[in-house]
């Protein structure tokens, strides 16, 4: 397993071509909007080595019997699959942000299962090839980024429809070592923390379809693939220097435009090719796995709730009735949501590939209250907040000769707390509900892994009405003929 | 294992003296409005007998070796905890009400760890006594009714400042073969339908309480016991025969005051006696266990949800998108309830005595969740129902030669639905949203097990702050000194 | 203006047909169930004779200058539209349920308009026949039905393609002095309390289902009229005497399913006869003057706030800071819904007719929340009086010589407050949120004037998108071609 | 009444001394980052010059009988409050920000009844000061700063038993010609946008609090005062010069911290002094009158709901059933908010001074929606936008020679509308849930006119349980010795 250094190094030997504020950006792991996204990866690296998390960071491939970061591991078991959610709940505890590397391990395990079925109905070698690439992830202890999200375009209609055919990723050439494709990948987290990406198609296809019908891997280097990256609410404060209006110190998340522009994949890096019967069930047992992720959101709510209750306390509010009751609800809500992606875990099943998978009807109910109680986290968090999160003058007026004396005397709560510490956490706060990490409590809770209706279809489908409508008719004495 | 029938024979060898209406009741089993509360409980008996719910209605007794029902059983495995959830769902999905036989499960797991547990500190011997009498009750597969809610009187003043001493039960003689005591529980879930009922104090007590502290059992019908039956919403539509009017044609629920009325109880059916230090231990077991007991209530949901789908397709609307969208968001509420009852079980741990008990914390948020979303998917219920659930004739009216052909011409759905289906399954849609069946779907969602506020306390002191004021600090850079 | 007593007496001159429990009710006035309702009636033209409440409960006629209850007024001003509302909290408050009253009133204003209407398109004299029907109406101040639902059968299907042509009221036979029709309606609120019944259709319409055009008034008891009544949760609570387990000692409601079988109406009360266009707009008016009037529930949640508050009162516990917020917050959501029937009323507008019409939009708006908030409010309701609303002993048990001092010593509260005084409020909240009240203040608030969707639908079509749209392009750069 | 030119004229003339990321800026009126706030106010002076908003944004003066901007007018009717709750929509949505001009109104109107009431028990000469000093605000149409909310410190204590004397503005020294005052004034919305300031104290006081019992008015810059800009999330993305990454391109708001640094105060300018008697009524006033000002966010609402309007359109779903129902509920919360300012300005009563103040119960539950609502119409225009608002690439990837291509490709939805104009919109939604204007939208939502248990505490003082009780009481037979 690589120390968080060792992957900071491994970083630096990739020759991304990243784009941002439409120029090239030459050092990406120095550069300072990105820096704090490869910090929030790198812990997913450095905890794995801390013995208190050891039983939840590292977990033992079940190809080489090796102890492997848990990030690469297929799950073998219903308590590997209770442990991921605790491992997601931990790392956003830690980071108050996205850690971006949970997709790649979604995507791993979603694989290992729809290559074992292909082969199965079809006879080919998928798994094998999945399984040889696997071993390489794992050995080299590797974060991959998950791509799934075509752009889509006009949303009526279907990939061979569109009037631009790129608007899904797709094969443009067959060769006899490997094929071309072309195409983009949007909303991609941690894009260029990730030394390799996974491709995945992202709808259910027919036929027609055929030619998006791919799934593979590359090395995120690989000639032909350009980053383009998205900007966040309050991104440029990382450029103000380390000053505390930044709220979240040290980590936070990104995303990229991935354009892939005729980019060729060897044969061996190929885990799908025209298997558009496949494809429903990648995109749905991927997903299921990737609603379980958002058990992460329960650990940047833990910092939420954290920073509430010291926001209180450093106004001197902290023990009003209305306050606590409000910290009350903010945990109720944090722990519903807990609830759902252990219960999800805990109620997993074993595929015929061996690995285990989570239940599919509860993964999705726990995702669509994540599209849910953030927001009312984030609420109430500004409610206990105060005003003041959003009227604060910055920190260069608290360090200038000019302001200083003003902003010290006159912004301090309680007065044996530092007003410094008061402008910390309330900068925080306004870093998790309104600002970098806003993007990933708020707005990607609520698309990421699938927008709110994309959990609305997979409940209705699993719901399982039949046997309700039973028992209730038998009750009330209803006799279907 | 007794069958439904043998359950039946047993009531009826028992001496009960029950009141209702002001008049006591001769034959309690056969009174129209307390049998179907009779056969909600028998129906715990029946399922055990039924080979596709073995698994999840019986148990291997820790004691004995033997097959138990499930409702005998003492938790030794995190799965005995997880099944306990299913079998409430499967039972509240049969029944579609209170079945009554939950309550003397979780008093018995919470006192084979609180005698255990006294025991460990005094040198008592109330788990020997304790495990002998559990024996007794898993070989005659007795249902127990656990009864802990004292009157409680002015809730300002602790027991012993109460200006009637008798509004908490108390010892009020020591004699040499027992103690006598006096006082009265109420909301007493299936009284008369136990063989046996075990009492334990209600709140934390002080030394000035030790008097109060006193846990025991008794069989149902000691001298000097009496119960009161309570009366429902619709409760007399039992009366009026087998008509359509009762929903719910076979299963109810009901409650009772009991009085003990100076009642004498053998030392060898004593399980706490004056350890005033131990009462806020059991009362809060006792409560975990049974806020995960409501799992029962995603049973009931089912039945609701299912009516609600049923009543839809009869108006001929069920492929409206609005009413889609709702039965999906019923559905949601409804399994994110059973996450919670999944999760605070397969988060379970092993107490001393062995006994596996639920993660507290989490079966408390579960319970608050329970206060909250049957409500809502009441109203989705009533939404979907349509006003004719309130304002449709009466059985009688369907059954008239002068009114039945209106009622069969006007209110008719879908032609090919006979308008009494159409009746019936409305029907079960008021039993549950505002007839007997709302008492427990509703008020005992809200009030069973501890008010809102029990649970809302019980987070604030399980809710971990320290953890997570730990983590905002350290992210925003503030060092305590 | 009649008194109660005369409103009484002229009841008694009725000779209606109607039937319960499938049985012909020979004297209606005198029914137990039904009285109730009669006294909520009877309370509109009591209120009108009380000084303090004069303002609000009369005004003049705008045909003859006299003086009238306002329950027969054509609203001449935006001051009438606010007193109207005003009038509904009033008599809900006063009542605690459906006074019933309303709906003649609302359709009253709504013929005025439509009325006025069709006559200036077609040259007909539906107006002038209006007017004297009305002025008939206000001089011997009858209570009008309104009767617009209509059974409906497959809601797939438009009037004239039902298997069944009599699930919408049609004109079966023209005649030279009028007309004959045949179908029903059904949810008739306080149907067999009024002197007159206003029929009007249902659904917007198109030229095939013009025989269902059709509106006109009739005497509730002309020949071939029968009701049939329905029956509510816990109605045959009634029937038990004056006891207190009725909760709302003297008032109710009632509804009733009313057969036309081929009625005779004569000309002169033929307001609509095939004017097809029209319906939508009759429909449409009626409704929002409706939705309007379910201001009656701000003051039905005005009781359920003051019994809450006592009940907590009685239970010691009202300076719980719990308690005081649940109060606070079901003010909150009653005065929100009061917002929506004044504000409704004060941006109403001047019709062609000179009646005064509400703001549609804001009248739908309003009454979409009144199928929300009550329901909340009922929900808080039952958290603050505890679990003993629903496992009380019933008021026989409460007079028993057997029961009685068990009951009194048990079920007292704190010491002070007579124990029958607390059961009389915890029932009270019963009727409210699970009895007889609760289909006025739950069910009716969901359904009464249109189910939810009907509302969004309205909503969707007032809710000027383009202005929105306009505004947003415009702050943002955006220039269309 | 000055035209918007004259009114950027007029600021040009201050001599304010404002400082930014702790430095004092030289230009204000140019600066980037203030200069939206500017334009926003500079509307509320357009808006008055154009016909068709005449009507509500003018008003005729009661002292000189001319024509002023209703911004410096005292309401003489309801029509006058309904209009001002109007004209808070019509500038929300034309502006999409806080346009910071009503708190100056609203101080205003309540000074106008304050003094008035002091100097009736007190023979004081306040009110003749204020309307002197209000003919000037009228004739010279001067955008007034309402100054209320002081810094607190520890919010436990009182005024003067604080460790820092000056946490609360409070008078240092009284002089021949005037007096002199310490303090500062927190979160203030507009500061240097506005020509006047005028203080009151922030909370009730007593008698050894006289000091701090001080209102008066002064040029914004007046010897002493000092402005500290607060910062908003994304503010900086205002120096990056007009690019659609701002969102909204033209209007933005600002707040300030505000120091009084020793200000001297002469007599005409002082409208309370010592009166700590009237500080209740002076802020309770100006709070219900500022809670109706509220309205403005329903326009701010206007321009969110509009543009999650286009955005579903250009992504081609603006048919999907759920988009066009979470369109209705936007609508829905959006209007009921409407209701709530429309209904405490229509239910408003004149004050003894002759000023027409609102209903204060209807103000505070209004304002307390305000809490609520637009988080969850933000909520919704967050899962219409979809997850792109926050992944998408900066206007200057679109720009670039390099990117441009890719991002015109990639990002576009129907193929028909220009990808720019897609990006737009995207970024007009991020403004308003995260972005500057979400400061507004928001937080501001949340702590403007008090936070929401000021709300809280005002309705429970204002909720009438007395008679909510009667009416209870009475109808269940309750009777009071």
């Amino acid at each position: 397993m690589l120390t968080a250094a060792q992957y900071e190094e491994s970083l630096r030997r990739l020759n991304l071509t990243v784009y941002m504020f439409g120029k090239r950006i030459e050092n990406v792991v120095d550069d300072p909007i990105i820096r704090p996204s490869m910090n929030a990866v790198a812990k997913t690296y450095d905890l794995a080595h801390q013995p208190e998390h050891e039983d939840i960071m590292t977990a033992t491939s079940h190809l080489t019997g090796n102890k492997i970061n848990r990030f690469t591991h297929i799950h073998q078991s219903i308590e590997d699959l209770v442990k991921k959610s605790k491992m997601g709940r931990l790392l956003g505890r830690e980071t108050g942000c996205c850690f971006q590397r949970c997709v790649g391990m979604d995507t791993l395990n979603a694989l290992s299962i729809v290559t074992f079925n292909i082969d199965r109905k079809y006879g080919t070698e998928y798994n094998k090839r999945f399984l040889k690439y696997l071993e390489y992830v794992q050995n080299n202890d590797l974060t991959c980024d998950g791509a799934m999200t075509d752009p889509k375009g006009d949303r009526g209609l279907p990939p061979h429809e569109q009037s631009d055919a790129d608007q899904y990723l797709h094969v443009v050439e067959e060769k006899k070592d490997g094929i071309v494709v072309r195409g983009a990948k949007v909303h991609q987290t941690g894009a260029v923390n990730s030394h390799e990406i996974i491709v995945m198609p992202t709808i259910s296809m027919r036929e027609d379809d055929r030619d998006y019908a791919v799934s593979f891997a590359l090395p995120s280097d690989a000639e032909g693939i350009l980053y383009i990256m998205g900007r966040q609410s309050c991104d440029t404060r990382k450029l103000e220097g380390q000053t505390i209006d930044r709220g979240n110190l040290l980590f936070g998340g990104h995303e990229a435009l991935v354009v892939f522009d005729d980019v060729f994949v060897p044969w061996e890096r190929v885990f799908m090719y025209r298997e558009y019967d496949f494809v429903g069930q990648l995109v749905e047992i991927f997903a299921a796995y990737h609603r379980q992720s958002y058990a992460c959101k329960v650990g940047v709510g833990d910092v939420l709730i954290g920073a509430a209750q010291i926001a209180s306390d450093y106004n001197g509010v902290s023990k009003a009735y209305h306050i606590k009751d409000k910290i009350v609800e903010m945990n109720h809500l944090n722990e519903t949501l807990y609830t759902g992606c252990i219960a999800c875990a805990s109620e997993g099943h074993r595929e015929p590939s061996g690995t285990y998978n989570v239940d599919v009807l509860l993964a999705n109910v726990h995702k669509h209250n994540v599209t849910r109680f953030p927001y009312e986290i984030a609420r109430l968090a500004q409610d206990i907040a105060g005003g003041l999160m959003v009227t604060m003058p910055s920190d260069a007026d608290l360090r200038s000769p000019e302001t200083g004396k003003w902003i010290n005397k006159y912004l301090r709560g309680r007065s044996e707390i530092p007003t410094e510490n008061r402008m910390r956490i309330l900068r925080l706060i306004e870093n998790i509900t309104l600002g970098t990490a806003a993007v990933g409590y708020l707005t990607e809770s609520m698309h990421g892994a699938g927008s709110p209706q994309a959990q609305r279809i997979m409940i209705s489908r699993r719901m399982n009405m039949q046997e309700k409508e039973r028992a209730a008719k038998k009750l009330t004495g209803i006799v279907d003929e």
